[in-house]
């Protein structure tokens, strides 16, 4: 059997059930953004995130700083989708024997922005040779409390953190191989390329029952949220927002913005729950049941979890 | 410029340097075999290995088993040799689509031996589909006090806690693709399959005014003591024990120990420097100046470092 029959999921629930985690410092294993760890009076996050050649990004079309701030932001938003905030990075490099320096230094003044911005250090790291240039960065946070993907109640409002949708349009647009693109491509690109996590949210994190970061897609996202809360999410159609810049790309190029809003990947928005009033964008509620579901005045639509996977 | 041209260690300093280390809290950066922070009261380590396909691994020829053994082990002992117990680890995944789920299965079993030999737990990791099958492990220790490389001083012996030279021996044997090995033989191929972080030496590192481990060769790592602790470490060549299917392996294959010895890599055993006498194999000791040298009756020479690189 391939892994590609158990799909990435499959895969992954199977290899967790080969690793049982029995140690009463671990406060949260897997099934969550993050890891969580108990040392003396501290609570520390644990998560990892890599970039792929061909996988993430293609190495002749992206400006290394930006793979350098994308990789850093990816592991950012786990740890501050969990209500954490980040402290050190380690970065494992599998490089060809031929890489340019330059790239790599790049990717490093990429990743400096990343810190700097978000206030974590890179402390150390491995360096290997490899045909297929991948970057691996594993991130330690710190909480005062565990937000995660478990608690989300019946009677709970289900926010997202901003518009979504662009950074699946920016690749779209990225992978046309323009010449010259519009202004408003340009910032559908921009958003793919530098996403940013949401650590001004922080606060709306902790008051959250869940939260979970985009990094899948909003249906296949909060899919999880209702597996591990084991509640029915309901989506209302029109209290989603269509971000300006998606609905010109969706006119010129005639696509269904919703399969954007829906299914765009790699956003790094967030996705809370709460029985409070948050000033994020409420797009819906939690009821009893289980499954992510599409409401408008027509119907309830069950949505199939069509986010991205690696196999 | 390519990465080949500054090699694999002139490339880490350049990128250390675009990413300064500015956190009261980071007791050890860049440099050791761990980075070192503290938490609260306590210390913890840092580290990441990975194993890529081709560069320290032949697929086919491999056992799944040992690869996640052997993944597992090189992290452990960069966490033994700075004095520490491993706690956590994180796997990061990136798996040809066309995988058979057997392999990965079997790199887990060998990963969950590796637990309940070292006693540390995967509590979370990360998948990513790529064309060349890669695994990288992050892992976390905790220690009661750092034991780095920059310590070693004139006056103290130098140590090594076991026989030396036998992974690079059962690698080259691997490599001959034989049909049959002599029971020699396959013992040497143990080695380079199955090492063991030397977790049982623990005290003794304690003890030490600086340690490393040997993944890159004595010769290598003992030049990374020499260096940081801006010391000369001679090496008596007759106190270099020699491992006895080591030399039936070079007695068959016409070859000269002392290549393996010096700069087999892989061996992941300790190398520890120490005023003590420490119940270990004592081969040398720290002058004032710096480099290594191997000491004979005849002569006093400075050693090249000839250990692995990967560029
Ligand atoms: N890509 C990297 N980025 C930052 N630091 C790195 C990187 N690779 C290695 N380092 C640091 O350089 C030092 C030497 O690394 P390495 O030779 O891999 O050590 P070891 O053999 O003990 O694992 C370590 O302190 C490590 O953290
Ligand atoms: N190779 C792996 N080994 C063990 N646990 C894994 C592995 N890959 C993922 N996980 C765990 O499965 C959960 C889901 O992973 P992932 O989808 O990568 O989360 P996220 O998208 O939040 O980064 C996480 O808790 C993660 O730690
Ligand atoms: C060349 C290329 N193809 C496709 C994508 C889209 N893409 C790659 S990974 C991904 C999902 C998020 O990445 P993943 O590695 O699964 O992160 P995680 O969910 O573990 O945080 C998406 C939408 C891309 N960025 N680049
Ligand atoms: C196919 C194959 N070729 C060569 C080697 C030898 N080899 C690969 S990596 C390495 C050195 C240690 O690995 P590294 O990734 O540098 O670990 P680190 O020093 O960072 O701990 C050696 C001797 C091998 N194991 N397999």
């Amino acid at each position: 059997m391939k892994i590609e029959n158990l799909g990435e999921f499959g895969l992954i629930d199977k290899l967790n059930q080969i690793l049982p985690i029995d140690d009463k410092d671990v406060i949260v294993g897997y099934s969550d953004d993050c890891a969580c760890v108990k040392v003396g009076n501290d609570l520390l996050l644990f998560t990892v995130d890599i970039q792929v050649e061909g996988s993430h990004f293609i190495k002749e079309k992206i400006n290394p700083k930006d793979l350098g701030w994308k990789l850093s932001t990816s592991n950012v938003s786990d740890i501050v989708s969990c209500g954490g905030k980040p402290r050190w990075a380690l970065v494992s490099l599998a490089l060809p024997k031929d890489l340019d320096y330059e790239f790599i230094k790049g990717v490093y003044e990429g990743i400096k922005e990343a810190q700097d911005y978000y206030g974590f250090f890179t402390i150390g790291g491995n360096v290997s040779s490899s045909k297929q240039l991948m970057i691996d960065m594993s991130m330690v946070g710190q909480t005062d409390i565990f937000v995660g993907r478990d608690k989300a109640r019946v009677g709970d409002f289900v926010y997202i953190s901003s518009n979504l949708g662009l950074s699946k349009a920016g690749l779209e647009l990225i992978l046309m191989d323009k010449d010259s693109y519009e202004d408003f491509e340009k910032k559908l690109i921009e958003k793919h390329y530098r996403p940013k996590a949401r650590i001004d949210l922080l606060e709306n994190v902790k008051k959250s029952s869940s939260c979970i970061d985009i990094s899948d897609g909003l249906v296949s996202d909060l899919g999880h949220v209702s597996k591990r809360s084991k509640v029915k999410i309901v989506i209302e159609k029109e209290k989603l927002p269509i971000d300006n810049n998606l609905k010109i790309f969706c006119q010129k190029y005639n696509k269904d913005p919703y399969q954007y809003i829906l299914y765009s990947g790699e956003e790094y928005e967030l996705a809370l729950t709460s029985d409070k009033d948050l000033d994020l964008i409420k797009i819906g509620y939690i009821e009893e049941g289980e499954g992510v579901y599409l409401k408008t005045q027509e119907k309830l639509e069950k949505l199939d979890d069509k986010g991205f996977r690696h196999f």
